[in-house]
Formats: C-alpha cells, sequence, structure tokens
C-alpha cells in the first residue's frame, strides 16, 4: 500500500465524522472542578467507548478515589510492545464572560470548532483515536495499544497516579514500554516536542490574628490586621520575577548547553510580540524571545493569586478588618526543587514576619525525558510528515501532574509529549478553538509515529 | 410631680412596649449597602412613624439622590430653641456564618434583644422617642424637636450634607441650637460624651496588566502579575501600625494637655485585656490602656481590607495571574487631615512603585466638638443621674458621616453624642444585641437631657 496516499485520503475523509464526533464531545460539559457535574465525566468516558469499540478496543471504565478513568486495550501481537496513549476528557470551567458562543454549544466557523476542551484535549485526543483507526483499517502493524483516559487532570491529577499502581496490580495495565500524550502546544508555528516540563507546587500561607472580625473604628490602630502583616511577609519572597526565598534554587539542576541551544533555536520560531499580544499582555518581565523562552522553561515562578478571608466584592469596602488570611499562592518549579521542600521553606521564610504564619500544599514536580532515545527521533521524523516542518525540543512552563505521576511509577518508559494544539487555541480560556487541520495533521503525525515504533 | 419617681416607673413599664416595638423595627432589614433592599429602608421609616405620631409628632419621609430620610417634627413654645436628633435607621449586612439566630428574626433572652440593628442604631434611637414620649405625656417642658432619620449611615452617609442643605432652605428643618446623636459606645462600663470623631477615608488602588487573566504554565516567569506588584507597593505604606507614606502627618493638630487628661481618666476605666477580649483579639500593636486610646482616638489608621479582580474562593487556586487588581483601603484620620489630600499622597506614593497605579476614593472628615459649652455640662448631669456614673470625655475611633456633614453646614451648633451600647453589644458584628437595661437607663438619660435644655 501507499502510506502516504492512504492517510491523505482518510484524513481529508475523516472531517465529517471527525467534527461530528468532536462536537458530541464537546457537549458533553465534563467539568471536573465542578461537583454538580460529576455525572458529565461519565458520560465522556462513555462517548468515547462508543468511538472506540467499533475499531476494536476493548474498553472499561474505572472508578477513581477522584473522577472515573477509561482503560481501553487493542492488542495486535503478543511480543509487540505495548504503548499507553494518555489523554484526558475532563475540562475547565467555561464562565467567562467573553465567551461569543456557548462553550459547551459546538460551532463550526472556518475549520475550526470552537468550544469548551475542544483543544484541552477531546480534540487532539481523537485525531489520535483516528490515526489508530486508520492503521487497523489498512492493516498496519501496531504496538499493543492501552488508551489511558483520566478525567482529573483539570484537578491536579490528583487520583491517578493511584490508579496507575492499582491497575498495574492487578493486571489491566500492561506495563509499557513508552507513552505517547498530546496535551501540549505548538511554539509559535512549529510543531513541538516537549521534553521538560515544570512542575507546580500549590500553597496556602495562613494567620489568623482573631476570633472575629472587628470594625476599624472600634479598634483600628490598635487591632493587628492578618492582612497587613501577610502583604508584609509576601513581600519579601520575591523582587520582580524573581524568587528571593533562600535556598529557593538549592539542588536544581542547570540547564545545559544542549537544552539551552534547543531554546534557543526555539526562540527563533516564535515572535515576543505575537505572544504579548495573544495573551494580552501589556509589560512583561522580559524584552526578547530567548530570554522568554529561558524564564518559561528553566526557571521558577512564585505567584499570588489571591486570599481568602478578606473582601473580594467590586465597588465596595466595609470598614472590618479581617479575623484570618488565608494567602493564594503556586510557584513553578524546575527539575530539582521538590514540592515537600518548597513548602517547609516557604513557611520557615514566612514565619520571620510572623511565627504564627503556617503553610500548607501540595503539588507535582517537574519531569524531563532523556533527548537521545530513539522514541524522541521517530517522534521528531513523524512530525516532519505531518506538520512539514521540523519540530522543536521545548520546554513547557505548565505542569501535567499525569506525565509527573507516569514518569515516578514507570520511569524507564520515555514519556513523549507530541502538540497538536496552537498558541492561539485558547488553552483555558474563553472561546477555546481546535482547527480541523490540526486534526488532519495531527492524526497523519499519530499514525507515523505509532507506526514507526510497532516494533519498539 | 416627682421625676425621679415617675421616670423610674416609666421606664420598668415601657419594657413590653420597647421591646415589641425594636423587635418589629429589626425584623425590617433596612441593609444599606444591599440595593435589593431599597424598599426596605422606606419599610423601616414607615414603622417609625407608626410610633412618633401618637407622641404629636409631624412627621415626613423624603427622597434624598440616595435612601429616603425622615424629618419627625414636634413643636412645644415658637421661643423654644429648636433641638435635632439624629439616629439612623439603616443596618449593616448580616451574612455571617457566626450568627446563632436569624438576623432579622430578633430573639428575646435575659435581657436582651438580638438582632441585626438592635443596637446600630435602631435600639438607641427608640430609647430617646420613650424619653420624649415620656417627657411630653407628663406635661414637662420641651425644646422644639425635629428627628432626623437617615437610613444612609452604613454606607457612609454620602447625601446627607445634601439633605440637610435643601430642607433648611425649604424650612422644612429648622435651625438647631445644639444636635443629640445617640450611635456611640461606652468605654468599658463608663457612659461617655464624644467630643472626637476620627475620620475616614476609602481608597481604590488600581492597577491593570493584561487584557485578561493568562495561564501560569503559559506566561509564568514573563507575565508581571499585578497583585505581586500591588503588594509590593502597598508594604510601603506601613511599618507595623505606624502609617509611612511622606506627608502622610503633615497639618495634623496636635493633642492638646486636656484631651491626654481625659484620655488617661477614660484609660483608668477600662482594661485591655477584657478588651482584647471582647473583640476577640488575640494580638494587638499596644500594651496599656493609655497607649490604647491614643491609638484609637488620636493617631491615624491605614488599613487593607481586601482586593478585587483576585482569587477569594476557599480552598481552591487556579493557576491564572490576574489581568487587573483593586486593592481596598482605608484610612482613619484625626482632625488636620484632608480627604483629598490623603488620596493624592497616596496615589503618589503607589506610583513610585508603577506608575500605572491609580487611586480613586472619597471619605469624611475628623470631627471634633469643643468640651467647653453647657451643652456638653447637661449631658454629663443627665448621664450621671441615668446611668449612675460619672461620664466619661472620649474620642472615637469611628467616623459618622453625619456628624461630619451636620458640623460642617451648622458649624455653631454643638453635636453632643451621648452612648447607650456597650462595647460587647457587638457593632457590625454576629450576634448584635441591645441590651433592655441599657435602653431604660438611656431613656432616663435622655429624658433628663431633653429636658435640661429645654431653654438652652
Amino acid at each position: 500500500m501507499n502510506f502516504d496516499k492512504e492517510i491523505e485520503e482518510y484524513v481529508n475523509e475523516m472531517t465529517k465524522e471527525y467534527t461530528e464526533e468532536l462536537c458530541r464531545m464537546i457537549k458533553i460539559p465534563s467539568v471536573s472542578n465542578d461537583k454538580t457535574k460529576k455525572e458529565e465525566l461519565y458520560n465522556i468516558l462513555r462517548e468515547v467507548e462508543r468511538i472506540v469499540k467499533p475499531i476494536g478496543f476493548e474498553s472499561e471504565i474505572i472508578e477513581t478515589r477522584g473522577g472515573p478513568a477509561l482503560i481501553a486495550t487493542l492488542k495486535s501481537r503478543e511480543e509487540a510492545p505495548w504503548l499507553w496513549i494518555y489523554n484526558h476528557m475532563d475540562v475547565q470551567p467555561a464562565k467567562e464572560p467573553e465567551w461569543k458562543t456557548q462553550p459547551f454549544e459546538p460551532a463550526v466557523e472556518e475549520g475550526r470548532i470552537i468550544g469548551r476542551g475542544s483543544t484541552d484535549d477531546k480534540g487532539p485526543a481523537l485525531a489520535v483515536i483516528h490515526a489508530i483507526k486508520f492503521l487497523k483499517s489498512k492493516g498496519l502493524e501496531l504496538p499493543n495499544i492501552q488508551l489511558v483516559y483520566e478525567t482529573e487532570e483539570e484537578v491536579g491529577s490528583t487520583n491517578f497516579g493511584q490508579f496507575l499502581e492499582e491497575n498495574l496490580r492487578s493486571g489491566k495495565l500492561r506495563e509499557p514500554r513508552s507513552i505517547l500524550v498530546s496535551d501540549t502546544i505548538f511554539s509559535g508555528e512549529w510543531p513541538t516536542i516537549s521534553y521538560k516540563l515544570r512542575g507546580v507546587t500549590r500553597a496556602f500561607a495562613k494567620l489568623e490574628l482573631a476570633e472575629k472580625e472587628v470594625h476599624s473604628g472600634m479598634a483600628g490602630g490598635a487591632a493587628i490586621n492578618p492582612l497587613k502583616v501577610m502583604i508584609n511577609a509576601l513581600n519579601t519572597c520575591y523582587e520582580g520575577n524573581e524568587v528571593t526565598i533562600p535556598g529557593w534554587k538549592e539542588g536544581v539542576k542547570e540547564t545545559s548547553e544542549k537544552e539551552l541551544e534547543s531554546t534557543k533555536k526555539a526562540a527563533q520560531t516564535i515572535n515576543i510580540d505575537t505572544f504579548k499580544k495573544e495573551l494580552g499582555l501589556r509589560e512583561m518581565s522580559v524584552r526578547e524571545e530567548y530570554e522568554l523562552l529561558k524564564k518559561l522553561w528553566h526557571e521558577p515562578t512564585f505567584e499570588i493569586h489571591g486570599f481568602e478571608g478578606v473582601q473580594y466584592e467590586p465597588g465596595s469596602i466595609k470598614t472590618a478588618i479581617p479575623r484570618s488570611v488565608t494567602a493564594k499562592i503556586t510557584m513553578r518549579t524546575v527539575p530539582g526543587q521538590e514540592v515537600r521542600k518548597l513548602l517547609i521553606l516557604l513557611e520557615e521564610h514566612l514565619k520571620k514576619t510572623h511565627e504564627k504564619i503556617t503553610v500548607e500544599g501540595d503539588g507535582l514536580p517537574a519531569c524531563m525525558t532523556n533527548i537521545e532515545n530513539p522514541f524522541i527521533e521517530r517522534a521528531q521524523e513523524a512530525c516532519k510528515y505531518g506538520f512539514e516542518k521540523e519540530a522543536l525540543f521545548v520546554g513547557c512552563g505548565g505542569s501535567i501532574g499525569a506525565v509527573s505521576e507516569m514518569q515516578r511509577i514507570i520511569p524507564q518508559a520515555p514519556v513523549i509529549l507530541i502538540s497538536q494544539s496552537l498558541l492561539s487555541d485558547g488553552y483555558h480560556a474563553p472561546n477555546e478553538e481546535f482547527r480541523i487541520e490540526q486534526a488532519q495533521k495531527g492524526c497523519k503525525v499519530m499514525a507515523k509515529y505509532i507506526s514507526s515504533i510497532a516494533k519498539e
């Protein structure tokens, strides 16, 4: 058979079916941080089953301590290596007033499918399924495949590790030779293979100084305002976008020359002004592309997102001094930083301002895949084949909890992250979209890649 | 007649009626900062009319640009001086989860009436009405009285000044010789005459750095977080409870020796540990009573109450960097500080950290009544008579917008503030209460005072 011709035909013919399937998936509001939507997490996995069973997958929806997960297995040959394909079927909330269409009533406009979850991560997942469908229908060689889909990615994949461990023990999951993930984003116009993900540590820093809030007319000047103290304390944690907590960068692995070279190469493909404009930023801490990517991929952050226990209502002020405040902090981290240690360092540091400040939190470590392995080479070839452009080796400023967990549990299996989403698709934003052209190219890449590792 | 015997009888016999009337008033949720409750502001004034008309008052509810106000007039003799009695009929919101009873379903327990507005300011107002009812029913001499009740005190009495000016012009309000206000609080166990009120300046400090919020995985480290910048800026405004904004204390009138003497005297009547315990404070910036009162009465403050545009939801963190934040700040001020000037100083100072920070706000100046005048003497005698204790001359850490406005518009009329509420009543707090014993004693004080100034 002529692979090139057949896949070209397949991706052109799949458009209608792909669009209908993705629209049906978007219509299921599988918002994992909304407890009232729990049933929708089951509904979306049932929808996936309806799509993959006809291809030949045997599938099962499995309860976890959190949202349900799906394992769908397509066995080719006893001796073939196992491949896990990870995606997530939950989505971000979609309450932003900026939505022009209903987020869960998909709109199809000029080759784009618009709706919550279109690009994160339902559309890319569906493109991979079609790649397998193509290979299967043409009788091409396949590895043994397990789709491993979860529904808690947007809330940190808290129970995913335990789910993996339990199902590896029970034999429902087979230990994979490698793992394929398609939940990352193009760098500008270029396909990317992500080899490094920042981790994230979430911290709640709390200070309680009174039994109840107190009227500032009655005690203002004598009462101690915990929000003012917390502000003093937080102010010592950073200077601009540098983290100034003592010991913060201890143990951090230095970025290698090879990594910096890839970063420099990637920097040439993006434009800082476009980046700034697309994200709607009026100011940035960096002025040029290489500096930008170094910040995003290789450096830790310290962000304050808000406070519990204080006033937030627009336009009004009550002259009450809060009794207790809790600062919401996240820190993006790099390889070598440990969640537990960072939480302890942060608490110790904040306590220097007020000894009653306590810190609780959790997080995910940063991840890194060794660039020099055959799967990365195959992925590069596949990207070039499908997207018609050289893939860049990139870092990722964000974190994928599931990747951290897979790396922890099966450290010997390389995790290969191939992007299908574009920067302009609107991850976690209103008017999220996925381009059908990306799905077609993505399908070609995935077919090429999966076929090329049928024996690895 | 025997005044002492008659008033003693009256206050004992009024208990049932007083309780019923106050409960009816509390049941009307006249929350001025809730726009959906606008009609309740009319309802509470109609309720007042039902109580005062049988006494002989002619009354009218008057529209202002904000909430309605009531003028109720009881004329005794042409040549008698006019007395204004100011109270407010609006109340604070009551959404605190700590309420043990329904805030607008009054509970009567062991001589206390519990509900929102019981002590601030419906209960004290009603005690004054009963004092007038007593005097009238016994045919005792009275000044010409106008009850001037507003419904915007808890939102800063923004329209009260204009209301006074218009109704003085139209003749509905008669220029008073003096003004009686009962909206202040006992100092510990002692009745008080407040001669000095701090002002309050409210400021919204805003910084907007992006068109939309941005995912910290996508831009964290490159994007500039306006909450972090605002925290840097706010941190430079204070050290502990001292305000460190340059020029802040310029123009402040020094506290006189005589004032400090009164303060020292008042300090002997309170206990700092009781104060701390009753307000539920675990820490304070001061260690002894005199220091405490100097802080509360004679020194300005800088409080941060919260932020608009940031995350506040309990227990969760979204890894999004806010696009815009607005800090909610109030400053208690002392005589000599001007609202406009303070807002300009604050903006200039915050701009040193980031030039895009802007400040908007408003406020009320501090107030001071000359201690040496006959009304103050009569008030002292009346307090001793009713509360059986020497009244203290005190400052007040809080602000009463209406007092500022009355002082501005009729500077020649002394404003006499006599407390009925106890520190433990819970002003602006959950489980607000008013003791019937305080109403009875308050009624005696007010009857004595009003009767004693019938010719002044």
